[in-house]
């Protein structure tokens, strides 16, 4: 194995390398990734498809005067090599080391921070616009993959950027995926392109043999139609023409060379280019290969077996919908399951195979399928949308103006909520209380554990309008799965124990932990009354007034942040009903973007351990003899 | 005159009208939509653009069985007219009258809820699916503009429909506008497609003639592809029909024989159908077609002249954001403005009139637009993005995750934020305090008049981060406008008045109501202490501690939602710093959907007129006696 990587320290040093060097090192950082994603987890299919792409981009153009964007940008771990990170990529995804993703405030070649999808050719855009208002000269790249071009904004950019004519080039990453299978006719047209018999032609030498052909006179009296007409014969990507795109391509993503080449040609041209560039996802791992979808972000693996290691015997949340919402889809045939190209992150797979004709992939495109949603609602059916907390964002008008403005029975089930982890910033789910909770009609809830879940599942899909169930990544607590699924009575909290001195009200993840502070807190004489409110909104009213009232002192407990959460909700109504005189202090997240690292070394960071939850307190509770004694014991 | 319309009860009665009567119903159709929106104001020019479209619809199709979609909604008096709604219509837009958009609760014809843009192909394909599922055999019908196709859901649905193959109609109602004059290449494609040489040819015409023609053998050696090139040649919609489509048009949308003929074939094909249909904006009423976009949505005007009627003299907070922003630009070149098809409406033209290079109009792509501005100003510009309220609801994601989480510097300028009146619950804009308050690094702003307006903008655009400026739809107060404008400490409240029984802690638009509540209660012996809160976030922190301390008594009034809006913000603070004791009450929107009327009236059912205010205020305070006596003068 060659050793060529260490030497690079810009991507200046790469451009000095010949042809089997630079396939060398295509070997090397195919092996880098590979162990670093094994150890520490990340996104691996992605990476491993671009590798020659990245080289060729950054030999071809001069970064960072040149601003490379990297679309969702899970798979700029090449690039992050290439500029200067070799020394730091073992940190990939620690706390405190390299982030997954672009992100400026890390490197200057981070042209654009990025993370959720479609967002590049905007960008990009802006870029363009800013240089030639400043009259500058640097080119603007935005790689983007086939599947994020089903999300729609991409299609708003290609649009204004067709029409404002800058010098831009896009690089449509085509692998055929999403993160699953792609889909939608975009996906079906990018095919036809790919298989095209003229594949390899270049384009000036079918024009050549065009110049050449006999043209009689009924073809004449056509005009300058057949001149379009002929357009569209030698110019395989018309779609993007005709939305002012010069489209070059399709080219062998793995191809070192022919890359090289196509990107000298897009540099040149004048106005926004597309190079169709075909990537094999997971290329050079064969387990990856294999199962792109798998790999495409994955947890520690053995690199041998391709095995994930798992450090949890308890099912998945995730794991626990996908197995409630077959049942549940058992009993009721008006139910339905919408994922925006999701199918195995959401854990809808099952789902897929039981009922295939009540299962809809929509791309990656939250908004339609969020209004889809609505019309399948419209006409009777009750979908399950299951989106991430963190990508939901994008469908926010669509879920308040589409779906709980018409008061439509559908169930959003809300899959990555709370912090996340290695993600990091674009992909906490920590905002999904403060942005339903304000739309009327909408019923939100949050499961204590996997097995809660199931019933808030049938809860929701019984509803007869909106309601969402939001619950974390991961493994669950590891409690007993009920065979059944029982039916929640809306707006109804339950009371795990009593206590006199305060009450912890908490929610989803934080009813566990408040249990165990309880306990706790138990053994030093404070005695607790612990809460699971279950329902964020409806908010169980009369059961936080009478505790809040017994106990004068209320901590309320929340995965998310404080800004407008449950604790604000809580406040609400203690304001609302006139009940002053109680302390009310809320756990949650302060207001800054949180950074990546493990679940519990971040909720750590945040005061949201459990020996941090009894320490603030018995702080609180003017306890200060008990919390140092409380401390070593902890200790 | 005819004296058709008032016959038509249901739209199968038109079915038997011959031609002749066709056209004296259009006229009429016509002449009612003029002299309703001239009393009620209302959205004029698209509805008489779609009147033959109307019509030919109802004939050709059968609803309420057959389910038609109106895409935005504010085309739908014609619909409207035509269903059972003729007795009706004077109380078009009026307080427990029709509503200006479509509304299943209205009536059995609104088979879905419109009013923001790009929905409806979404929500037809989900009843598309859904009558497949259950056996139905209903046609589904979206009518969507050409402006809304520049809205990047629309394009996400075409891509899934093309894939799904459902029977679904997509008519294309293409007026080269979306309010203003529409933008974007695809609006050159679709130019490119009217103004085509073969344009009245029949498909079949040309493909006959195609068949005859002589085929070389050169052009035999290109086989296959050639036929592909000539399907090109005949099919002239290709876009569409590469995404899965039958495309059939373009036809004059005003010739009703026409359209009816070609809704007769698009009918009868299997899987999903492209009608371009080409129609004229305000059509038939000369000043609405001089000036579709002052004809769009308008007040009430004089039918003779074309003037609108003005009811206030003092300017509106549009054209103060319009003004400040051109001085604001002359003094800073990095100011640039964005807007997503409203140049008008957000008061921008003087803008784009001055600073054409600066100015940027993304088209119906609000999430686009924001993430442009990033762009721009990740390169060096300080972009100020003016989306009204309700439509920035369509860009939350990359307000929070490529504006905010980067800190990047970009000004929103939120129009029609409150109760925007007569639009209803589609328009209102009554949640960007609770989405936006929860972004880290966003900061919030709403002015007391239209003159702290002007000083709030050059506060948010000297500003080296995110912020917002929210201000109401409508006449400012009538105040002086200063002629400099200058920068507020962020963060800084305004006390108006001090008093020591309680404190009115007002923003935006309440703060004048606030004032004058404290008038009245001043006359009863109660002493107020106003505060204009200027900034929700972040909050004058000490400020507002103070005199909550000092009056124990906080009256927090805002025209926003109660959940997770500026009375919340209050609560937390007050919360987060052990503040208790104080009573809160918090004046502002309810958690319902608020129905449509006139500002004052809509205002009124909520409890925040002055009146309404003060007798709240006085009950809070335990002065029962003073409420009565106030309340005899006040009658």
């Amino acid at each position: 194995m060659s050793n060529i990587l260490k030497n690079i320290r810009s991507p200046r040093d790469i451009r000095s390398l010949n042809i089997s060097q630079m396939h060398d090192l295509a070997a090397e950082i195919r092996r880098i990734i590979i162990e670093t994603v094994a150890k520490n987890g990340g996104h691996l299919a992605p990476n491993l498809g671009v590798v020659e792409l990245t080289l060729a981009l950054h030999r071809v153009f001069n970064s960072p005067a040149d601003k490379i964007i990297w679309d969702v940008g899970h798979q700029s771990y090449v690039h992050k090599l290439l500029t200067g990170r070799f020394d730091e990529f073992e940190t990939l995804r620690q706390f405190g080391g390299l982030s997954g993703f672009p992100r400026p405030s890390e490197n200057v070649h981070d042209a654009f921070g990025t993370g959720h999808s479609s967002t590049s050719i905007s960008a990009a855009l802006g870029l363009a616009v800013a240089r030639d208002l400043k009259g500058g000269s640097y080119s603007v790249i935005a790689v983007i993959g086939d599947g994020a071009m089903t999300g729609g904004m991409s299609y708003e950019a290609l649009n204004h950027a067709g029409h404002l004519k800058k010098d831009l080039i896009v690089i449509l990453n085509d692998n055929e995926m999403s993160i699953a299978q792609n889909v939608g006719a975009m996906s079906g047209y990018l095919n036809r392109l790919r298989t095209d018999p003229m594949y390899s032609k270049g384009k000036e030498e079918i024009e050549q043999l065009l110049r050449k052909m006999p043209i009689g006179p009924t073809l004449l009296r056509l005009g300058e139609r057949l001149k379009d007409s002929l357009k569209y014969l030698v110019v395989p990507g018309m779609i993007f023409e005709e939305l002012g795109f010069f489209y070059l391509g399709p080219v062998d993503g793995h191809d070192l060379k022919a890359i090289d080449t196509v990107l000298q040609r897009a540099r040149a041209i004048k106005g926004p280019v597309l190079v169709h560039v075909v990537t094999k996802k997971g290329k050079g791992y064969q387990p990856a290969e294999d199962n792109p979808d798998q790999f495409h972000g994955i947890g520690p693996f053995n690199v041998d077996s391709g095995q994930v290691i798992k450090n949890s015997s308890a099912p998945s949340y995730t794991e626990v919908f996908g197995n409630t919402i077959v049942r549940l889809a058992a009993k009721n045939s008006k139910l339905l399951a919408i994922t925006a190209a999701m199918p195995g992150g959401t854990g809808l797979t099952k789902f897929a195979k039981n009922f295939p004709e009540r299962f809809f992939d929509v791309g990656i495109a939250e908004q339609h399928g969020v209004t889809l949603a609505a019309g399948l609602s419209a006409g009777g059916y009750h979908p399950v949308v299951a989106i991430y907390s963190t990508f939901l964002q994008r469908a926010y008008d669509q879920i308040l103006h589409d779906i709980c403005l018409q008061n439509l029975p559908v169930t959003f089930a809300i899959d990555r909520a709370g912090i996340v982890g290695d993600d990091g910033p674009t992909h906490h789910g920590l905002f999904d209380y403060s942005f339903l909770r304000p739309i009327p009609n909408m019923i939100v809830m949050a499961p204590k554990d996997e097995n809660e879940l199931q019933h808030m599942l049938a809860t929701a899909v019984d509803h007869s309008g909106p309601s969402a169930v939001r619950y974390p990544r991961g493994a669950g607590l590891g409690v007993k799965i009920d065979d059944y699924q029982k039916i929640l009575p809306i707006g109804q909290a339950e009371v795990l124990r009593e206590g006199s001195d305060l009450t912890l009200l908490a929610v989803g993840s934080m009813v566990s932990r408040a249990e165990e502070a309880a306990n706790l807190l138990a053994k030093w004489g404070i005695k607790a009354t612990v809460i699971n409110a279950r329902f964020i909104k409806p908010l169980d009213e009369e059961c936080i007034l009478k505790y809040a009232d017994r106990t004068r002192k209320v901590f309320t407990l929340e995965e998310h942040v404080l800004q407008g959460g449950f604790g604000s909700a809580v406040l609400e109504l203690l304001s609302t009903r006139g009940v002053n005189r109680v302390e009310v202090y809320r756990f949650g997240i302060p207001d800054n973007f949180v950074e990546h690292g493990k679940h519990s070394l971040i909720m750590e960071k945040h005061g949201l351990s459990v020996n941090q939850l009894v320490r603030k307190i018995t702080e609180m509770c003017g306890s200060k003899g008990r919390l140092r004694k409380l401390k070593a014991v902890s200790d």
